[in-house]
């Protein structure tokens, strides 16, 4: 097409008045409704020990509820705490926690100095605002096809003791999909850190939301980390948040005896215990790893063919255009769509103006500063299959035009 | 009955081989029944203005979950914040996130060297852990039977911007179930602070708890604050924990205007938002003030008669005792037991050795240290209506023998 054409095509498809929310991965209510038997499954409330879920107490979570995860994660289910509906909240106490308490036997990171996160980018915007917010200096890390650069990594984590920690989506990262080598995995655990109280903040969001029938399996972290002699180096965050409910799941943690045992201290001063009503009802509905997979291969059978239609609308529509790629991802909930440089931004407003809603351009990077302005977040779960393909078309005419102008 | 006789029927209680705990303020399993509709009444998931209740967001609440603490508490809704199943992890966040971040405009506490809260005495053994695991000294200020003593209180915050905040259970507090005259609250709310940043950590636990037919009604503390000019010095702490079920009920915060978006800005960054659900779910089964007051007569009905329990034997044993006394709350979940001095330990040790687990005497204070250890908190809620009798005899038999000892 050329310019005229893209205009008026981008013109027409703004006349359409569409109103689409792409901007989160947020799962459709087809998605949300797989889990209807999560209400109807609760005769009573008594959990396997005796507990009366109803009451006060269990710090850590029910123990059907600690197995599951420890089944869905391999990590013994001692050493996992289910607390709350949103990992997000577990990663961000963990890092409050060694903000105000300190962790590894050494002095809080408060009384540290300046300290910082290395951030592989592009990553998970919720991530950078934690960081943000708490006053931790972000330090970009490019990514492989194969997880972040890890010579780079090495070399600062060695050379600086005010690095604390490191996000990582091992596993369909978001946005861009990569999945991190067993190589990657291992050198993250063997690494030399001048920082002894230096953590990978692992957040496994995806560890079985994937949209190809054959399940990619990464190496784990936990057990890399022991063979490495840092056992405590890793703490696993995962949730079932797009699983069954998003806002109403319950999330994990999981580390070593004596990370669980730091966290314990700390989160039992904040809360009498998590809502184990809600961790039953989930373990009666899920029972058990094999209905945890059961249940993923739904979502797959209806995520999968909306991811196919973007692929599609973007392959027919700019296949062919300099400087524009986006990632296939085999699971997870977006595609990193890379218009030419400087385009992003434009790209995104001129899909607003068209009714579809994106993530901000650069919100994949901390600060929200994507220094080429190339990045746009993209996540098709929410769209009706009949959406999506329009909103596909509409996000490739707005890249179109923005890289015509 | 002389010391030969106080150890014989100790004995013979002792031989009774009971076990009952009566450490925790914990709801009674005929309590948590009463709110069984809690789960049956969930036809779809939508909230009134349409919201899924099953996705991501609302990081403030449902709105009509914040209507309804906002009616109960008798604050506009607006000004309301529904999250988490648990209050005290609200108060640990609020003061989390003053120390890492501040407040009213100030410095984080963390920067402003030593800093200290008010604890009103004999009062919350969790609200005093928070502070001593977050490095906040605390400073006893003894209660009146309207209060804490506010020439005491007046004086230290004047001369002190150190201190951040004070601990109030102002109606039925725990444990002594004192109710905070309207002179107390103007007095608070209006007392001039030298710390610009000072907090009321109003923990409004109580609410509708009622004991006694007559619900007992106290100065409405947001108002009195705003009335005296200092509108964002309170933060009041609700749930729902001993209104449906313990541990999977849900907590409000309420506070200014400012004070709310201060708190959002903050809890932002650490979830998507709140089990909104659950939230849902209770709106449906509680449905308005008037649903909630109620459901707490039905729990009063169920909790006076253990209360009368506990005098009737104290006062058949301990009624004419040198040193000792009790409180007659009207409301809440306590007794507080007051012992000969030096001899609450060691009651709270002989009752153990009884079967009768008691709270750690010297909990209702700071640091655990009661000065005089005179302190027992009885919480009659947790034991049957049969088994109720037997402890507190036990317990009255096992004060008689400490005392004698």
């Amino acid at each position: 097409m050329n310019q005229a054409e893209v205009a008026a095509q981008y013109q027409a498809f703004k006349e359409l008045g569409l109103k689409l929310d792409m901007s989160r991965g947020k799962p459709a209510p087809e998605q949300l409704d797989l889990s209807a038997g999560l209400l109807a499954e609760l005769g009573d409330f008594k959990a396997q020990d005796g507990t009366d879920t109803r009451n006060y107490g269990g710090a850590v979570g029910l123990p059907e509820a600690r197995a599951l995860f420890g089944a869905l994660l391999d990590v013994p289910a001692a050493q996992v705490v289910v607390d709350s509906n949103a990992s997000l909240s577990l990663m961000h106490d963990v890092i409050a926690f060694a903000l105000l308490h300190g962790t590894a036997g050494q002095p809080s990171w408060r009384e540290q100095g300046a300290i910082s996160f290395l951030c592989p980018v592009p990553g998970y915007d919720r991530h950078f605002a934690i960081c943000e917010a708490l006053g931790i200096k972000m330090i970009n890390v490019p990514m492989t096809d194969a997880g972040p650069d890890m010579d780079l990594v090495e070399s600062l984590v060695a050379g600086d003791a005010g690095i604390k920690g490191m996000w990582c989506v091992p596993k369909y990262s978001n946005p861009g999909g990569v999945v991190y080598s067993d190589e990657v995995v291992r050198r993250l655990a063997a690494m030399q850190t001048a920082a002894p109280d230096f953590r990978l903040m692992w957040d496994d969001a995806y560890h079985f939301h994937h949209l190809e029938a054959r399940a990619v399996e990464i190496a784990n972290v936990l057990d890399a980390c022991a063979e490495a002699g840092n056992p405590d180096r890793a703490i696993i965050f995962a949730s079932t948040s797009k699983v069954t409910h998003a806002g109403a799941g319950m999330a994990a943690l999981a580390a070593s005896p004596a990370n669980i045992a730091w966290w314990q201290r700390h989160a039992s001063v904040r809360s009498i215990g998590p809502d184990k009503v809600n961790q039953l009802r989930h373990v009666r509905f899920l029972r058990d790893k094999a209905g945890v997979e059961a249940l993923m291969e739904r979502h797959r059978l209806l995520l999968k063919p909306k991811f196919d239609a973007v692929h599609e609308q973007f392959g027919h529509l700019l296949g062919n255009v300099e400087g524009v790629s986006w990632t296939r991802p085999q699971g997870g909930y977006f595609i990193d769509l890379l218009t030419p440089p400087g385009k992003a931004k434009r790209t995104v407003a001129l899909a607003k103006e068209a009714g579809i809603t994106l993530t901000p351009a650069g919100a994949s990077f901390p600060y929200g500063k994507d220094p080429l302005d190339r990045h746009i977040r993209i996540a098709p779960s929410f769209p009706s299959q009949q959406d999506i393909t329009s909103a596909a078309k509409g996000i490739a005419l707005a890249l179109l035009l923005a890289a015509a102008e």
